[in-house]
C-alpha cells in the first residue's frame, strides 16, 4: 500500500483526491489545505489538516497548489522523508527544496464540479532519483493509462504548446461566440463544428487536416471576410491567414 | 415522397447521399457529377449521370459543388421547375439563377471515409419563397434534428466565425504539434486537452471558460513562454495574449 498525502484545495487537488480514493494499492493518508473549509468534504474519507507541521510520514506528498507557493511550501517540508512532487507545467523540478523530488503533471484543463475520467489524462512524470521515478510511475499508473516520462525542459515546451491548443483556441471560440451574438445567431450552431475539429486531429495530423480559404489561397473570400470583422478581429484573421499560407504554400 | 436530386461528387455530396438514402419520406432521384467515376458507387441505389441535360423533374435539386461553379451550373438548370438550393456558407442566395432558389448549408467539416451522424449537424436553411422554405424545412428535418433559419447575411457571418473556430483553431493545433515534434514529445499528450477544451464550451461560454497566463495577467510566464518560440509563433502568441488581456481586463 502506497501512502499518498495531498496538498491543495483547488480543482486539481479535488480531482486527484477523488481519483486516488478509488485507486488500487493507494491510501490517501492526509489532505492539507491552508483553509480547512475547501477540503472539509473529504473529512469522511481521510484525515484533513491546515497545519503543515502536522503532516505525517507518507510515501509521496503531492503539491497541487498555486505555482507561486510551490517553492515556499517545499521549504517548510524539508524535515519529511517522502518523495515530494509538484503538479505544475511551468515550474522546474529544482524549485522543490527537499531531498527527494519529482513532478506529477496532469496535462488537462479541470473544471470544478465536472467529473473527469483520470484514466485518459496524460500524466507527465519526472523524478530526481531513479527509485523515485519507479515509485512515481507505479502511483501514476493506478489512476491513468497514459503515463509519460517528460523532463523539465520538455515540460516547459509542453506548457507553451498547451497555451496554444487550449487558451488561445478558447479565445478563438470566444471570437466565434461574439460574431454569433452580434448577428442573432445561436452559438450552438458552431458547437458541432468545434467538437469535430478537435476530434479530427486524433486520427489526422493538424497540418494534413488544415482546410479553409487560407490553405486554398482563396484571396477573394479572405478579403470579403476581413471586411466584416472588427479591427482587433481583422488583425488576428490576417496574422493566422498569413501563417497558414506560409505553412502550406 | 419528396424527390431529391443531388449534384456533386465530393465529401459533402457523398455524406448527403448516404443520409438521404436512409431518410424517411425521401427518394434520392438522381445523382449528377461531371465525372461519373466519383459517384459510380451509388449506381446500385439510384440513377447516376454526368449530363445536366438528363436531369429529370424533382422536388429539390441540391448543389453540393465547389463554390466557383455554383452560379455557372445554376444557369444551365433554368428549365427545371424544382427548388434549387446550394450548400455553401460563402455564396449569397441570389447567385442562383433559377426561379425557385434556396440554401441548404450544413455547418460541419467533412472528412472522406469518416462516417458522420447527420442528426447532430446544424443545417442552415434559407429560401426565397415561403412555400419553398416549408419544403426545405421538411426535407432538412428528415436528416437532422438541428435545423436553423439563417439568412444570407447571417450565413456570411457564420462562415467567418467558422474560419476562426475551425481553420484557425486547427492551425493552433499544428503549432502545438510542431512544438511537440521539435522536443521529442508525443503529440498524443495534447489530444485529451484539445478535446476537453472543445467540450467545455458546450456547457460554459468561452469567455467564462478562458484560462491561462494571459487572463491571469501573468507577465512573468508570458515572457518565459515567448523566449522559447520561433519568430512566427511569438507573433501569434503576442497578438492572442493581448487580445485575451483586452477582453478580460
Amino acid at each position: 500500500m502506497v501512502h499518498v498525502t495531498l496538498l491543495g484545495g483547488g480543482n486539481l487537488a479535488n480531482h486527484l483526491a477523488n481519483a486516488f480514493f478509488k485507486a488500487p494499492g493507494i491510501k490517501v493518508h492526509q489532505i492539507y489545505n491552508r483553509t480547512l473549509q475547501k477540503i472539509e468534504h473529504f473529512k469522511e474519507f481521510t484525515e484533513i489538516t491546515d497545519e503543515l507541521s502536522t503532516l505525517k510520514p507518507a510515501d509521496i506528498y503531492i503539491l497541487a497548489v498555486n505555482d507561486k507557493v510551490i517553492s515556499e511550501i517545499s521549504k517548510q517540508l524539508k524535515h519529511l522523508n517522502g518523495l515530494l512532487v509538484h503538479t505544475s507545467g511551468a515550474i522546474a523540478l529544482d524549485m522543490l527544496k527537499t531531498n527527494r523530488i519529482g513532478v506529477f503533471y496532469p496535462l488537462q484543463t479541470f473544471t470544478k464540479d465536472k467529473k473527469i475520467d483520470f484514466n485518459t489524462i496524460p500524466l507527465c512524470i519526472e523524478a530526481k532519483n531513479t527509485e523515485d521515478e519507479v515509485l512515481l510511475t507505479k502511483v501514476a499508473n493506478t489512476i491513468s493509462k497514459k503515463v509519460f516520462k517528460i523532463d523539465s525542459l520538455q515540460r516547459k515546451k509542453l506548457h507553451v504548446a498547451a497555451v496554444f491548443v487550449n487558451n488561445f483556441v478558447n479565445h478563438l471560440y470566444s471570437i466565434g461566440e461574439n460574431i454569433c451574438a452580434k448577428n442573432d445567431i445561436p452559438f450552438e450552431i458552431l458547437q458541432p463544428l468545434i467538437l469535430e475539429t478537435a476530434k479530427k486531429i486524433t486520427s489526422l495530423s493538424p497540418t494534413q487536416a488544415q482546410t479553409g480559404p487560407a490553405v486554398r489561397n482563396d484571396i477573394e473570400t479572405i478579403e470579403i471576410h476581413k471586411k466584416s470583422l472588427t479591427a482587433d478581429q481583422t488583425e488576428i484573421y490576417t496574422l493566422l491567414t498569413e501563417a497558414i499560407l506560409k505553412n502550406t504554400n
